[in-house]
């Protein structure tokens, strides 16, 4: 299977669902709305939530439950960029050759667009209950989506790795924590949420935060790898800007070899718990690997 | 009654429910914590606490389900005005006294403790629904609040706020706009919420709406009264400074005098409708009358 051409097929099917949910850019407050959508349709592979509807699929999901937390999942990874990319963050203008959003916007739009797509993730997937009154799937649902974008899971790996910079010295445990977090966090509520509505019990849905926190783990690992040997046009970035920038690294704790063997361990170890459920969704089998084997 | 001697007994009643779901300050992310907990910590009147638990009493509510939305909607009031006092923003460096979040924690920790704080209320909400499973009424609440803190609530108002300022200029609507959402909003969340949660008609909802609404908006304009005729010591800003920061404003609308009338008319009505349920709190009365009859 061509898995790029599948993946860009899969991405245009959760745009249907996320377009269905992005605010109509009227009223006095407009700005910031078009500021919100131009946040989301900016793009990205929407890895989150064909991961999340490929894990409800695995279940045997196939109910309308699934499409506002596919919507509110993006709607959080964006924001979370949009914070990222503000001058106190990162102060980056651009973003897949695009202006960010406050570089468009002005910078308080920024803040405000990127506080109105976290609230409009809740307000969302919120709707959820009144797909499915009562259901106590969707409660669960909604508490696994708070816990893994907060303080707890993503804006948690945020803070650790903003103080982390420019800090060789730090601990492989601290960079372990920030790994886990930052990115690993929003997958392993992406594939959680389509286990816990595809009507995984809930050993299954702790298999499936396994495999995610290992595929999120080896995903930024093989970031480090590829920011030493990626070819510099493929990865759209200069190679050895984390070195330049004294960026705590996996390569630098375990070197090259060692850590590109890690990505692979962790991804087998992945699919091997992934394989272990009495169910098959071969195309989610191969997006793991991809996520992680990538050359960019 | 001495209002002010009931108001801070009464606050330290919904700081016991709040200091219960603030987050523990360990953990690599201990930063971020602290930013948060300082920020709530810094104090305020809890006013939008205490309008949602004397709400819930109105309608005979006494049950533990109010304690995780009394602590939430006051993070999301919190994280407002961390967001606020930032330098991209109204670039405050004090708040009652205190140094802002981001003047003590730096601006990065300043977006992600409010960042932080925003998602932190909508996960210790949502742990209402494990207090009573498959309770439409929780459902109703957590949407409710959702809403109005969102861009069509709260954020909405903060953003015509700003793309409105040192524009004389502006339409009567767009200022009736922000102070209905940028003020009001909250205030409506927290009457709604407690009365939803105390067991209040969906017709009585709206009514609950109705009065909130215009308390919010008589709050607000004696705002703009007060920053005309205040005495400087008692408000604890410079008199004026609305002029000289040409906001617009009710007062330059409407002038002096309407304006106070207009405070009168709007409190009155709203009272009108609140005695006009068959439930009674004097307290809640006279917190009303309080809140925008006060010389401060």
């Amino acid at each position: 299977m061509d898995i790029n051409k599948e993946l860009a097929y899969k991405a245009s099917d959760v745009d249907g669902m996320i377009y269905k949910y992005l605010p109509a850019e009227k009223g006095y407050q407009k700005t910031v709305l078009q500021a919100m959508n131009y946040s989301i349709l900016a793009g990205g592979k929407r890895i989150r939530p064909i991961l999340m509807t490929e894990t409800f699929k695995l279940f045997g999901g196939a109910s309308e439950i699934l499409a506002p937390f596919v919507a509110a999942i993006e709607m959080i990874h964006t924001y979370s960029l949009v914070h990222d990319d503000l001058p106190a963050m990162d102060d980056d203008e651009l973003r897949r050759g695009k202006p960010t959003t406050h570089a468009k916007f002005g910078e308080a739009m920024g803040i405000l667009a990127g506080d109105g797509l976290l609230n409009y993730a809740f307000e969302t997937a919120l709707s959820a209950l009144d797909i499915e009154p009562g259901n106590p799937r969707v409660a669960k649902a909604l508490q696994v989506l708070a816990n893994k974008s907060g303080v707890y899971g993503m804006i948690g790996g945020q803070v650790v790795d903003v103080e982390s910079e420019k800090q060789y010295g730090i601990s492989k445990n601290r960079l372990d924590f920030i790994y886990e977090l930052k990115t690993g966090a929003l997958i392993e509520a992406s594939m959680m949420i389509g286990a816990i509505l595809g009507g995984a019990s809930s050993e299954e849905v702790d298999k499936i935060e396994q495999v995610a926190k290992k595929i999120g783990l080896a995903f930024q690992i093989q970031d480090d790898v590829l920011d030493v040997i990626g070819d510099k046009e493929t990865l759209g970035k200069n190679v050895g800007s984390d070195e330049k920038n004294q960026k705590p690294t996996y390569v630098i704790f375990e070197g090259l070899e060692k850590s590109k063997q890690e990505v692979k361990t962790l991804t087998e170890e992945a699919i091997t718990i992934l394989q272990g459920l009495p169910y098959e969704n071969p195309f989610l089998t191969e997006l793991l690997r991809w996520m992680v084997l990538r050359d960019k």
